[in-house]
């Protein structure tokens, strides 16, 4: 199965990817690396996320919030691929959490990234990964992501 | 004309590039890849900055600390590079503004530097990029930046 | 002099590496370059480490936490390579410290990483460095690092 059928099996969609900005990119190539812009996670229901963890959202809702930013990732590098298979392996992840003050749970939040992107390619999802908290994100989003993926 | 002659046209001049610590580099190159230390803004007419992003400085004077990152970070390339010239992508970006908490316009601060590397560098200045707020900076200075450019 | 004799001169021993997660590896390897998992320091006389610095910790207390985060990288870095002489040049680290706002002293929490680094790979280990202050890190630890190697 290639990663866009195990989306489809799972009924995920991948969103929009729209540009930021004329001097930025969703993602960028140099040799065998991909390097995506980071991800916050599309809006629920037709709302936008705005809020922190530990206050606004739980840490279920991180969850939530960072596995959709997984999928949005996973949207910015279709847009710059064409082929999800063309990934070979997620390499670096860095999850950055909007939350209280001495926030504990990063690493619970970004699991929701994390198990989404193992579940999509497989072993080659297995990645090298950071999980922070930070004082604030663009447009008072919970989380954002970035990822650098290598591929073929 | 060479990135060198456009700042010389804006009336731009790099600052000097200090080495911070026996142990730090302005930037290392590997394969293809520069990956410069983190830049923080040269002081404005002699005045250090110092400060947080929503409360000591505004949004407007966030982005011309961003300017300036960019302004460093482009005299750290020419430190290791020699010719900005050897420049063909700026690939990654990560933009870290000191701000209050929640402040949801880190993108429009990071703009400062990204309109400065598209103006100086054309196409070959379109980058990845995440903005994100933080706790904390070296001398409370309200931004640092790190890039990675792609170098021949 | 091996890196791996030189901590066993220094009376250094590395830790254990533990897998925090199926989607997680320790650090992954992509062309030449091995990217590792940000790295918390490991307990103390057997007390988890928890607090920020500028209020639980002290700046030197800072320092040590960011060495033993140095030694937990290397020892991260020798799980995925079996030997440390494969490392040719630290590349890239990125110093997130869980401090109060404000906190101005985090490149001097950093040079405990740094100075390790440069201690154990001798001229190999001068890097490109950003050193910024977070809200949160896993479990309240004060500092998390995460470093870019070239490998041979």
């Amino acid at each position: 199965m290639t990663p866009e059928e195990t989306l489809q099996q799972r009924g995920i969609e991948l969103p929009e990817v729209r540009s930021l900005h004329p001097a930025m990119a969703p993602g960028v190539i140099t040799g065998n690396l991909l390097y995506l812009s980071g991800a916050t996670p599309p809006d629920r229901d037709g709302q936008p996320w705005s809020g922190r963890v530990g206050e606004t959202y739980t840490v279920e809702e991180g969850y939530e919030a960072a596995r959709l930013c997984a999928i949005q990732q996973l949207a910015q590098a279709k847009a710059v691929l064409g082929e999800l298979s063309r990934i070979t392996r997620v390499v670096k992840v860095l999850g950055m959490v909007n939350c209280v003050p001495g926030f504990g749970q990063t690493p619970q939040v970004m699991h929701g990234f994390s198990e989404l992107l193992l579940d999509v390619l497989g072993e080659r999802g297995c990645h090298a990964r950071s999980a922070i908290g930070v004082q604030a994100l663009p447009a008072n989003v919970p989380i954002e992501v970035e990822t650098i993926f290598e591929i073929a």
